[in-house]
């Protein structure tokens, strides 16, 4: 597939229209495909990925090659390869997907009425998602194969370093939907790598896309948050605390920090910040602190913690706000939970949160008075993934509090409407 | 209270953006108000609008007189009286309120992982609600129940010809907050009439603005719908379908189309549209129709109907769009539920359609085919009330798909968190 150079005078806006036309127009015959209708074409996308392999390699070498010559980090360029065991693993994860129940018709409630009226709430698709990302070429075929899974049509818009790969990828999706009979538009690719098009989704397609979806970092989520006049459902960072009460069972608190920290320092659900409750410093902080440092953290502690673990350096107020995303953690010592509370409160980005204490008061509280998305109680912040929350798959995870929390899952994709049945029923 | 007049030289923004953070601050603690609390609270605000009565009538005889000086219609007069018998039934509202269920805390779902991770998804509040009203003052009360009882902060901006009376009756609910311990500013209402403050609403208020509730004519919803930058929860209009099948029972659908067209013409939930099969047009058009006009309805057909229903004025391609909110009815035959379903699909507001049959698979098409908030077999589309669905009280009905669709109850008001709770795991 050629890919419209950025210099060629394409009519973005037209062209984006018309993405957004055709995908409101697939949303109608999607929204009521059948359950079996949406998993065969999954599983004919999971095959048309195995048996492209060879064709995704190429495009993804020509990916590679020019993001070398670009002079791409090392970290991008890993995230951008593909190989077959990567190419199998998204084959594998849309059959993944395939496996969940559906969530559209589900019935989340229903109730009778003392008139005899017998009303029920039901899933139904959102309609048109766009989902804006970066570098890693799965991210189209995840995001393709849940948006379908919920009923939605969606427009996929990828970073320029990976448009070999994603176009090739993008391909096996629309030939999956194809061979079962489904809108190939339901699964649309911005074919420009203009970055106006991506302006173009966040005004809304003309009122054709019902939420953006941006995966990448932080400057592409600010700039889809601050702009979208659509609703957006993203984090623009993860600063997740990790809190040590009095009544922690210290090798229980050891292990949870170095994972919490240390398991995979670049993603979301990572602590950045310990909290130590100073009834207990003695017990707790040393040990937990040395067993950090010995898996190669840095610890940046206030100056306590840096009087009692003194080869930690000074943090400053600008540590309490930072996302390191790397092998450092901020360190405070706080007075029990209502401190901790305090702390989180001022400083959290309301993504995810997690206590280790033996006290059930203590636990209630931070259950109760912490407004995050995930709060976790004697288990790592790196369980913060739909995944592992038994979702299946996720599209991202949300920090806003309208519609979607946490991990967005097919559930989250989805809508509701009231069905009421009656007998003849009029209103007095 | 004194008003500040729109020609007094006050910093609006400066006075907004002051609500706005007094409204984030007091959030807090009422998201973790106990239930007990609240009801304490609006059971004081229900006896303060009953001991304060006449201070309240005295307040809306000035709104009075100044509309009457103003020239304001008859039926904006109506709107905006109060008298002894609409003030006990603010007060027996805000006791309703009280006796539902309270939704914070409310475990939504849960479930346990593989690992002995046990989830639960549980509401919270939402944060701070902005409701943007006119005339009606019984307003105030409601609104301010509603968002209380979900544990929400509210800023409560109602019109300028009712000032007077949402004055005195806010009065009423601050004095039952203060009384049951709860922080005054969990329910505002904004001091001045200049329209520069719906302006800075729309805006978000730097932040302290989750969601907008428009209450109101269709230019107010307009407005709100096209310029807030934070989620709206409203619709813009109600063209609501009643579709007449071959399977109808002719007297239920003589019953049903004059409820719901003309219990109260002037509600969104009420018919704007008949549709009616082809098929059965002899049987079921004429008796409806005859049923309709004998109740004072003017209608309006297309060609056919006019054929057969002399007395029918032509409709014009304008009639299909218009929400006549008035004893008037467009009346159009169609080919059977796939007719009826792509009128709907091209003319609905997404708001409320209800279909009369006995056949269930006209009726699972209807249910299934159609994208509205509310579909009703065999019931009038006057049964579109969060009050009928026995929500129990409802802040307005929304046509969005997200976060909240059809009745805006206190359930919809909530957002949710996940708590999760473990015995030391850590991710592999």
């Amino acid at each position: 597939m050629l890919m419209a150079n950025r210099d060629e005078s394409v009519d973005v806006a037209a062209l984006m229209s018309d993405l957004g036309r055709r995908a409101r127009a697939a949303a109608g015959p999607l929204s009521i495909a059948t359950p079996e209708r949406k998993n065969a074409a999954l599983a004919e996308m999971a095959t048309a990925l195995e048996r492209n392999r060879d064709a995704i390699l190429a495009a993804n070498a020509v990916d590679m090659a020019n993001g070398e010559a670009a002079g791409l980090s090392a970290a991008l360029l890993d995230r951008l390869k593909l190989d077959p065991t990567r190419i199998a693993a998204m084959a594998e994860g849309i059959r993944a997907i395939a496996a969940l129940d559906d969530p559209v018709g589900d019935v989340i409630a229903a109730w009778d009425r003392p008139n005899g009226l017998h009303i029920e709430r039901v899933r139904t698709p959102l309609g048109v998602i766009g989902v804006i990302y970066e570098s890693r070429p799965n991210v189209t075929a995840d995001a393709g194969a849940l948006c379908l899974k919920a009923g939605n049509a969606v427009i996929l818009r990828g970073g320029s370093d990976s448009a070999n790969s994603s176009a090739a990828i993008h391909a096996c999706l629309v030939e999956g939907l194809e061979r079962a009979g489904l809108p190939k538009d339901a699964i649309q690719r911005v074919p420009v790598t203009d970055r106006a098009a991506v302006g173009e989704m966040l005004k809304g397609l003309g009122g054709n896309l019902d939420v953006i979806v941006p995966r990448g970092g932080r400057s592409l989520v600010e700039r889809v948050q601050s702009e979208a006049r659509v609703p957006v459902f993203a984090h623009l960072e993860g600063i997740c605390h990790l809190y040590l009460d009095r009544s922690a069972e210290p090798g229980m608190a050891v292990a949870i920090a170095v994972n919490a920290k240390m398991r995979r320092t670049g993603i979301c659900g990572a602590a950045e910040t310990l909290l130590v409750d100073r009834a207990e410093a003695d017990r707790l902080l040393v040990p937990v602190l040395e067993a950090l440092a010995a898996a190669g953290c840095e610890i940046r502690g206030d100056a306590e913690v840096c009087t009692r673990f003194p080869t930690a350096r000074p943090a400053s107020e600008e540590d309490w706000r930072t996302e390191y995303l790397d092998a450092i953690i901020s360190v405070k010592l706080v007075d029990g939970i209502g401190g901790a509370i305090d702390h989180i409160a001022t400083w959290s980005s309301h993504h995810t949160e997690a206590i280790v204490a033996e006290d059930p008061a203590a636990v209630e509280r931070f259950f109760n008075e912490i407004d995050s998305a995930i709060l976790l109680h004697n288990a790592s912040t790196q369980f913060a993934d739909g995944g592992e929350f038994g979702m299946g798959a996720e599209i991202g995870i949300a920090t806003g509090k309208m519609h979607a929390r946490g991990p967005v899952g097919v559930e989250q994709l989805t809508s509701f409407k009231y069905r009421v049945r009656g007998t003849g029923q009029v209103r007095p």
